[in-house]
This record gives structure tokens, sequence and C-alpha cells, in this order.
């Protein structure tokens, strides 16, 4: 795995929490992007290398209000980058990992992503993601 | 602020969490480091350009100790490096943020910190830190 691509923040309203992350990160947020499948909306920060991601349920069947309602607000998830997202599924279901989702789907940013289950990890839910690449 | 420096994570475990992080992110545990004022062991890995920091309690009066009795396993806290702890301090008061700390305070890998409180954070307790120059 390579850097963390991003921190998933998941907050009860998106626009006031831009306004929180811009004045705590000292940089405004670049892009919002709606990810109609997962229902949710997102807005990206980058304090230097890193994104911030914060997450805001659009229905009481997203998984951020399921998250929100069982832990309240905080970070989802982290997501590393990755060079090959199909050998690094395989690697982890070599080495044991439970992935919450048979093949890589879409994501937002431009991402194809896949999910460690939190429970083989301490807690902590892992994004891996790669860019999509249009040739 | 710039690149996140670590993601910290409380585990109750360090061993078995080291042997999982390092199946988890494909890298050695590069250090383990006793921080005795804050009552917790550290386990460092560096997948790319971040950190990971696995955090165990060495006391029940330990941080960590009372974040695991109140919300588990898993995601503790977000540093951010920064360039002037200080400046970096006084920007954040003067924005109204609550700062855990009236001074940096010494924290693991060689770093002064300084915590933003997470009510302020949509429930991210933030950290600062900036490497220690010893001339």
């Amino acid at each position: 795995m390579n850097k963390i691509e991003h921190i998933g923040i998941a907050v009860k309203n998106l626009t006031s929490s831009i306004d929180i992350y811009q004045r705590l990160l000292n940089t405004d947020c670049y892009k919002t992007e709606l990810v109609a499948s997962e229902y949710v909306n997102t807005a990206f920060l980058k304090p230097g290398e890193n994104k911030v991601e914060l997450l805001e349920a659009t229905s009481p069947d997203s998984p951020i209000a399921k998250f929100l309602e069982k832990k309240g607000e905080g970070i989802h998830h982290i997501a590393f980058l990755v060079d090959d997202i199909l050998e690094e599924m395989e690697r982890l279901r070599n080495e044991g990992f439970t992935l919450l989702n048979d093949a890589p789907k879409k994501g937002a940013d431009n991402k194809m992503v896949c999910f460690v289950h939190p429970k083989d990890a301490n807690g902590v839910l892992i994004e891996l993601c790669q860019e999509i690449k249009w040739v």
C-alpha cells in the first residue's frame, strides 16, 4: 500500500462541516461530489499531500446514516492508495482479511475502491483505492 | 497544515495488532516506543509517506484506556504536521477552536504536539505535531 489517499469523516451537515474544516485545515474545499450509489454527499479538502473527505448521508439507508446513528460524528474510514487494487485484494484475501466487496466498485473522486472489514483491523474501516485511468 | 503525519489507532494488545497491521499494510513495524508521561506504548509502521501509530494503554489512567472503554478499538486521532506549532496554535485559537493543552507537549517519535478538542471538529481528535530539532 502507498500513502494515505484520504481520511473519510462522517458528518451530520456537510455545509457547516465544510466551514469548520476550512478554518481548521486552513485550506479551501476544492470539490463536492454526490455519490448517488452510496447515498452520500462528499466534500474534499487537501491540506498538503493527503485529502480529507467529509461524508454526509443523503438517505436513512446510507452507510453514513447508520454510522452516525451508531457512533456519532467522527472518522469513518482511512483510504490507502494502491497501484493495483485487484492484486492487493488478492494479497489481503490470502492473508485472511475479509473484504466487504468481492470486486472493486466505483467510489467518489474517480476511484475504484474496496473495503476491508473493520473486525479484522482493530475496528478500523480500511479502504483501498486506485485512480481510474481513462484511455 | 501540511501532510498527515500519522493516524493513531487505539488497540487492546500491541503485539497482536502489530502482526495484523504488518500483514494489512504489507510493511514491517520499524519502531516501538514507550511514552511514559501519557501511559502508552506505541508502535509505528510507514506504508508510503504517512505513518500509522498503534497505541496501547499501560495503565487504566491512560487516555487510551479511557477511549477503549468508551468507544472500543479504532481510530483515536489524526496528526497533521505543521511548520510552526506555536503559530498554528495561535491561528486555531483565533478561529475559535479549543486546544486541549495550553503549550505544546512532548509526544512520541521526537515530536512536540498539541490537540484540538474533538467537539470542535465533528468528533475527530486532531493532533498538531512538529519535529523537534536538536541543535
